[in-house]
């Protein structure tokens, strides 16, 4: 196979995230009926490093040009040249998988030279699979997501959850109690791939998180190149592909007034 | 029909209750592919009042001594011995109805000498239906749901709207902050109907509303009395079925747990 073709390639990543699914609802079904004597977070660990593995094995026997990143790090740099990278999440939303069975995502990325190439946030239980290539559209299902129009400030709902508030003594504090202040809405569900694709697809304005990893965000943000999304920092600044930071996403001009609040009030 | 035949009663309340969720599924087809003047805020009013009549109307029709309470407020007592009356929300999440077409709920209580004998609570856009008759258990749709486990509160999930940590003038605020701070995980969907329907199914453990109204809750409370959940005013004072009031309703040994610290510390 091209190594390039992105259609194909997603369309080879979707039965992978498709099978990973099974096997993550057939560990849920597992849990359930059968008294096991591990906790619930000995079944996230499990599950997270299990999904992690397969997909490694199916990129390296696939591509085996392409590296990987996942939590578990860097796959180790075997060639001189590798341009494309997978970013996976295997399990976003742990809580809401060990506890609720409902509201976890896997979440698949392809970059290549440092772009986002593929993005795929499957919603496990609700069988809902948002994805995109790269000037190709965004995706839900087979419906095409359309392009972020705005909003005003007072008419967002945004997903944010309220643990940050409590941060009293960090410099953003203030910031975001005046943002929850002042939007129509606040949502939280636990899982920052889909609250991303829910920006992506309109269901919510704008997300904010203080602390992702590139594998919480690598995905959607494929995803909202397509629809005209905007994304960055709380403070505006870039997101980097290799390190932790908050994260702002958002409709264009929600997203753009929200930042100038923030930098301003800085 | 016997009018005092909950079972019965409650098949009746299900098919009103599905044509009414046809009503709104249409209202926002016909809003989202037609442009109108109308503001969203003008759909939810218009809507709120079309199923509010709607469901006044059936019951006029079938129950002619049966009373009815809702946003509009009570129905003229017209007879010497309104012993049964109809607690209905016709759009609970009116945020979420206009503005993200999802995760609104249908909510329908009846009771009777102020006991709750018929909760429904229905998810339109997901199609499941919560529903419970006193005595006879509660189902999300076709499943018994099962009694409630107890949890700890460092391991629980809870409903909380992020609002409500901003009310730093009121007693019950460092409280508030105290839980989310000791909880393993808050979630917040925008509709309290939900929420609770959600901590009688298990997905959640807590729910906790500063101010609510009878129709809000009066549904949810006929699901948690079949599952064994708990409910009350924050500082744990029964809840009035005719004033709004906060609202804290839980798994058993978790509500205890919180209300002992809430009330401790008041």
């Amino acid at each position: 196979m091209n190594e390039l073709d992105w259609l194909k390639i997603k369309q080879m990543a979707i039965i992978w995230v498709k099978e990973a699914s099974n096997q993550l609802k057939a560990s849920l079904l597992e849990t359930i009926h059968v008294e096991t004597k591990s906790s619930p977070d000995d079944l996230v660990t499990e599950m997270d490093r299990k999904i992690e593995q397969y997909f490694l094995k199916k990129i390296q026997t696939n591509f085996p040009t392409h590296a990987f990143l996942g939590e578990e790090g860097i796959s180790k740099d075997e060639h001189e040249n590798q341009d494309t990278i997978w970013i996976i999440d295997p399990i976003d939303g742990t809580t809401n998988f060990v506890h609720q069975q409902y509201n976890f995502a896997i979440s698949v990325a392809v970059y290549h030279k440092g772009e986002g190439k593929i993005g795929l946030i499957y919603d496990v239980m609700n069988d809902v699979l948002y994805h995109a290539v790269a000037g190709q559209g965004a995706y839900k299902n087979d419906e095409r997501l359309e392009l972020l129009t705005e909003v005003e400030i007072s008419k967002a709902i945004i997903g944010l959850n309220a643990r940050w508030l409590l941060n009293d003594d960090q410099p953003y504090q203030p910031l975001l109690v005046h943002l929850v202040d002042k939007v129509r809405g606040v949502r939280s569900y636990g899982s920052a791939a889909l609250e991303m694709a829910y920006v992506a697809s309109g269901r919510l304005d704008g997300y904010i998180s203080l602390k992702l990893s590139p594998w919480d965000f690598a995905a959607a943000l494929v995803l909202l190149n397509e629809v005209g999304g905007c994304y960055s920092t709380i403070y505006g600044e870039p997101l980097a592909m290799l390190q932790s930071s908050s994260v702002f996403v958002g409709r264009p001009q929600f997203h753009e007034a929200v930042i100038s609040e923030f930098v301003h009030r800085r």
